[in-house]
C-alpha cells in the first residue's frame, strides 16, 4: 500500500462512520495531510450538516496551506444545503486534492474537478475507487434510478430452510449474527415484509440499535388482512409503517387503518398481488432509498421475478433442519430450467462466529 | 512457526501426498535433519509398500546417525507386512524423534515411542496433533469403529436447491467445484446412491481421475428395481458394485443381478428401506472404511436419522433456483423443532472460484 492509498484507506474508515445517517447523502470522509502528517480529519456526520471536507479542514491543527486534502468522492462545486466544497478547497489554498470516485450524478460529475484544476491545484483521481463505490452503492443506484436500492436477507441452514417443518425458526443463527442483522435494518431506510410474516410472527420490525432511527416499516398486504392490533401498526412516532394493498383491499378496514394514521397505499395489482415494481416507483418518490426486504420464501420469490432486487445478505448457520415441508429461502413458482437461474456477482464471504455471512450482487436481468 | 513446527507442516504435506493409495493404512510423512538441514524425505506411498520413515531413511543423502526424525504418526512396534520402523530407527542411530500424533489404536498407542525411548532417543509428541489427527480422519475412525466414515456431499444454489422443479441439476457448480468432487471420491473406497438416483440419472458413479481407483459403487434399492442395463452395473472389473436390497427383492430379479456377477446383499429392512445401520457393519466387515454418500435428499434425511454421518462436504453455488417444489439437500420427515437440529461442527469455509466449498463435522448424538 503505498502513501496515497493509506490515507485514503483512512478517508474511507472515516467515511464509513456516517453509515445510516447521511441519506439521501453519500457517506464521505476526508483527510488533511501535510509533510507526510495527518494534520485534519473528517466525515460527512448527518443529512444536514456540514460536508467531510469542511469537517476535515475545520479540525486543522495547522493551516491547511499548501496540503493535501484526501477525499472518498468528488467535492461539491454546487450551492446546495451549505456552500461549495470545491471554493472552500480553493480560499484556504490546498495544493493537491487525491478523489477516490467522481460524483455519480452524471450530470455535475467531474465539474468539481474541473473547477479545482481551474484554480491551479494539483488534482488525482481513481484511488480506491471500487471501495468508495461500493460504501455508497445505495446512494449510487438510488441518485440514478429514484428506486430504493433493495437487500433481500434470510437466514438458513446449511441445508437450505429457514424453519422447521412445523415454522419453528428462533433461532437459526447466532446471537451475534442476529445483532449483525439488527445493523443492517438500522443502515437502510425501509424494511419490508409480506403480510404472512406479520400473521405469523407478528414482529415489531424496529432495529433497536442504539442512536440509529428506525427504517420505515412497510408491509405488502394485497387484501388489507393486518390485523389492527399488529405490533407493526404501534410506535408510529418512532417507526412509520406504510401498508402497501390493492384494490381488492376492503374499504372499512382502509378507513380503520386511516383512522389511526397509517398510511395505506392502494397499488396496481400484479396476479392479484401487489406490483412489486410499481411499489419500488412510489416508494423511491417517497424518499425510501434502500430497502431491507425480510419477506420469507414466497415474497423473496415475487421480488426476484419482479427484478427488483439488488443484493443478498445470507447467514447460513452450522445446522442440518431436513424436511420435505420445511421452508426454503425463495420459494414460489421457481425456475424450470438451468438455463433460467438467477446468477450472483461478487459473493463475499465472511464468518460471524459459527455462522457464515455472504454477500452477493444479482446480476439483474433489465438494467 | 518454529523449526519443529516448519518440519512437521513439511511432513504432513508429503503425507498427505499418499491420499487415495494408503487405504487400509493411514497416511504418514518422515522428515530427517541433521545440522538444521534436510537429508531425508518420504511418505507412505500405498498399502503393502514401505513405510514413510524406511522410505525418508533410505533416500537420505548422508549418514542418519545423530539426525533427528519427524514423523506425523507414532512409528510402528510390531511385525506386520514390513518390520517395525522403531527397530530401524534404532538401528540407524537417530538421535530424536518429533511425532505429531500417537497410534489410534489403542492397544498399540504409545508401544512405538515406549521402545524409542528404552533405547535412548529423545522423543517429543504433540507437534501439530490436530492436524495429523485430521489427516487420518477416514483411518482413526474405521479402526476403531469397522464403520466407513461417512461423507455426505451434496451441491446447491445459494437458496438450497439441488435442482430445479423439473429435475434440472446440470450443473449447478462449476467445473472446477466438480473436478474436486470427482477427488472427494477417488479418495474414499466407496460411493452409495439411492435407487432413485439410477433411475433418474443413471450415472457411472466412477471417479474419472487418472492414477485413482474407482471407489466401490453402492446402491440402495431396498426392492431392486435396478434395470439389468444400468450403466453401475457395467465395468465391474474397474469398479465393482455392490447392492443392498431387502427381503421385499423379487427372487428372479436377485438371481438375474448374481448372474451378471454383482453381488447383492440381502439385508434387515427399517420402515421397507435397507437398515442403514446394519449396512454401514456390513461394508465395514467387507473393508469399505470410507463411503462418499451421493444420495440426494431423501437418502441423506434416512442416513442423518440413523445417525451414520461424520462428516459434510457441500458445494454452493453464486445462483437462486427457487421454487416451491424444487428439491433440497436433506428432504425426508425433518425435525420439528429448533432444539433438535443436527449440529454442526468445525465448519471450514474455502471458495473454487465463484463457488463455495464447505467441510464440517456432524455432532453425532450416538458417539
Amino acid at each position: 500500500m503505498n502513501n496515497d492509498e493509506k490515507m485514503m484507506k483512512r478517508a474511507l474508515e472515516l467515511a464509513s462512520n456516517g453509515r445510516g445517517f447521511t441519506a439521501p447523502n453519500p457517506m464521505v470522509g476526508a483527510v488533511i495531510v501535510k509533510d507526510g502528517k495527518i494534520i485534519g480529519e473528517g466525515y460527512h456526520k448527518k443529512a444536514g450538516e456540514a460536508h467531510a471536507e469542511v469537517n476535515a479542514i475545520e479540525s486543522a491543527s495547522e493551516s491547511v496551506e499548501g496540503a493535501t486534502l484526501y477525499v472518498t468522492l468528488e467535492p461539491c462545486s454546487h450551492f446546495g444545503k451549505t456552500p461549495p466544497c470545491s471554493e472552500l478547497i480553493i480560499d484556504r489554498k490546498i495544493k493537491k486534492v487525491v478523489i477516490a470516485a467522481t460524483d455519480p450524478n452524471s450530470l455535475v460529475s467531474g465539474s468539481g474537478i474541473k473547477q479545482l484544476r481551474q484554480a491551479g491545484i494539483e488534482v488525482v483521481t481513481g484511488i480506491y475507487e471500487k471501495e468508495s463505490h461500493k460504501l455508497n452503492e445505495v446512494f449510487n443506484y438510488y441518485i440514478t434510478t429514484k428506486l430504493p436500492y433493495v437487500v433481500m436477507k434470510y437466514a438458513m441452514s446449511l441445508d437450505g430452510k429457514i424453519a422447521t417443518e412445523t415454522g419453528e425458526s428462533k433461532w437459526i443463527t447466532s446471537q451475534d449474527s442476529r445483532q449483525h442483522a439488527r445493523y443492517l435494518r438500522a443502515h437502510l431506510s425501509g424494511i419490508m415484509v409480506g403480510i404472512n410474516t406479520v400473521l405469523k410472527d407478528d414482529p415489531e420490525l424496529t432495529c433497536r440499535v442504539p442512536a440509529f432511527e428506525n427504517p420505515t416499516r412497510i408491509i405488502l398486504d394485497s387484501r388489507l388482512r393486518i390485523p389492527l392490533d399488529a405490533k407493526v401498526l404501534s410506535h408510529q412516532q418512532d417507526a412509520p409503517t406504510i401498508i402497501l394493498t390493492t384494490s381488492q383491499a376492503p374499504s372499512a378496514k382502509l378507513d380503520k387503518l386511516k383512522g389511526k394514521h397509517i398510511e395505506v397505499l392502494v397499488l396496481p395489482d400484479k396476479n392479484g398481488q401487489v406490483d412489486l415494481k410499481e411499489a419500488m416507483k412510489i416508494l423511491g418518490e417517497k424518499g425510501i432509498d434502500s430497502l431491507l426486504l425480510e419477506g420469507g420464501g414466497t415474497v423473496n420469490a415475487s421480488a426476484l421475478s419482479a427484478d427488483i432486487v439488488n443484493k443478498l445478505a445470507v447467514y447460513i448457520a452450522p445446522i442440518l433442519i431436513g424436511g420435505d415441508g420445511a421452508p426454503s429461502p425463495v420459494m414460489g413458482k421457481g425456475i424450470q430450467k438451468m438455463s433460467e437461474v438467477f446468477k450472483l456477482n461478487n459473493m463475499d464471504i465472511t464468518r460471524i462466529r459459527d455462522d457464515m455471512h455472504i454477500e452477493a450482487y444479482i446480476d439483474r436481468r433489465n438494467q
